[in-house]
């Protein structure tokens, strides 16, 4: 049995200010907290409602359907929660590509971006501190455990473009066509919030900008970016 | 006053089955009831709770946000709900590239891969019987209204691949790669579900396996649906 303090505390790691506080955060489903535990995460905790799965996992618990459900941020939760440690950040280096979200919002949205760049190789993922937390469990199941193996940085943009020495890319909707782009070898790739693109700010420091054409009706709306982000990245490496 | 009946056929609205039984379908927004409005589409009847929207749209009707709220399928309803007739879809035409869905399931997906058509001018969009209903109002949301400018027809995609005289190209994860693939100037391309991916039966039917090729550790998932759409149709644009 589950002590109530402890329903208590996994419950609140649904809210950002609880995660920060406690240092935690909270997955849900057999596949990707099997993904956590494989990589170098530190587990606190693994609670199960199917003593067959994770029983050889130390700290590994097993709880009624009930108990999992108080815990659970979903409507139908899992049969799976597990507790890790959030890591701190390394240091981000600039040997390959690095892309940095000025306030992107969206959770589906982010969770989508991480999965690209693990897809594409792309392992640093630099954020402005109003980019939704890479730790919010709505982030996580859109991950699909590829957050394990990108490393996430919240910092001051301004301040991380304004000491970088490598090409800063930006994408605009009046850039230039990225098909006609000579890409480099390594440079900074930055994507914009989703209602107001790149901020001013950071448009200041952005040294080229590029867009993806489009090729229908001329009314249309921008791309969502998530979906730019894939375009962008299939650009960066197919070479 | 709206009637009691008129709120109950509005609300019926969210359900496939009485779209079909009505010939209607319902979209909430301002911005997306407008695009629909300027379309070919023929507009059923349109409900404000502001008079000073759409006041001048023969059939509008100005309501109380609770009427709004009783006919809304949102939880926090838009001003305006626009009630149009379902259009019969139009022949599908080969003098450009087709895409085509084998059982795509999530509405998100698909207004993103109907977005994405319009933004690449893809007009024809194929869809298996079992993907999910482009008027489903989840889809509608996604699509931004780009659905008044492609051609979405269901049918039963097997015979209509048996049928066609244009190269069938469809994505697998073990596919040639897109990248050096020498893509024709028309042909249709085929996209499968979530989970499964190209049923047996569509694949039979399938020239030539393309995929995008994987440039992080090995061991992560495909990619979304969406997304896969996103790099394919780029490369099928950029020349």
């Amino acid at each position: 049995m589950v002590v109530k303090n402890q329903i208590k505390l996994i419950k609140s790691l649904q809210q950002k200010k609880c995660r920060i506080q406690q240092g935690l955060f909270v997955v849900e489903g057999v596949k990707v907290v099997q993904e956590l535990l494989a990589s170098a995460y530190k587990v606190y905790k693994v609670y199960s409602a199917d003593s067959s799965v994770f029983d050889a996992v130390e700290g590994s618990e097993v709880v009624s359907q009930r108990e999992l459900k108080q815990m659970s941020g979903l409507k139908n939760p899992n049969i799976v929660i597990g507790v890790f440690y959030i890591p701190q950040p390394k240091k981000v280096d600039f040997k390959d590509w690095v892309v940095v979200l000025d306030d992107v919002r969206d959770p589906g949205n982010l969770g989508t971006i991480i999965r690209l760049c693990d897809w594409f190789g792309i392992g640093q993922l630099v954020c402005s501190h109003n980019t939704v937390d890479c730790y919010n469990p709505k982030v996580l199941q859109a991950t699909m455990g590829s957050i394990t193996r990108v490393n996430l940085v919240y910092t001051a943009i301004g301040d991380f473009l304004g000491k970088s020495n490598v090409p800063v890319y930006g994408a605009f909707m009046d850039g230039h066509s990225v098909y006609r782009t000579k890409l480099p070898e390594t440079g900074i790739l930055v994507l914009g919030n989703e209602a107001n693109g790149i901020s001013k700010q950071v448009e200041a420091l952005v040294t080229a900008r590029v867009a993806i054409p489009q090729f229908g009706n001329q009314t249309t709306e921008s791309l969502n970016v998530a979906t730019a982000t894939a375009i962008l990245l299939s650009e960066l490496r197919r070479g």
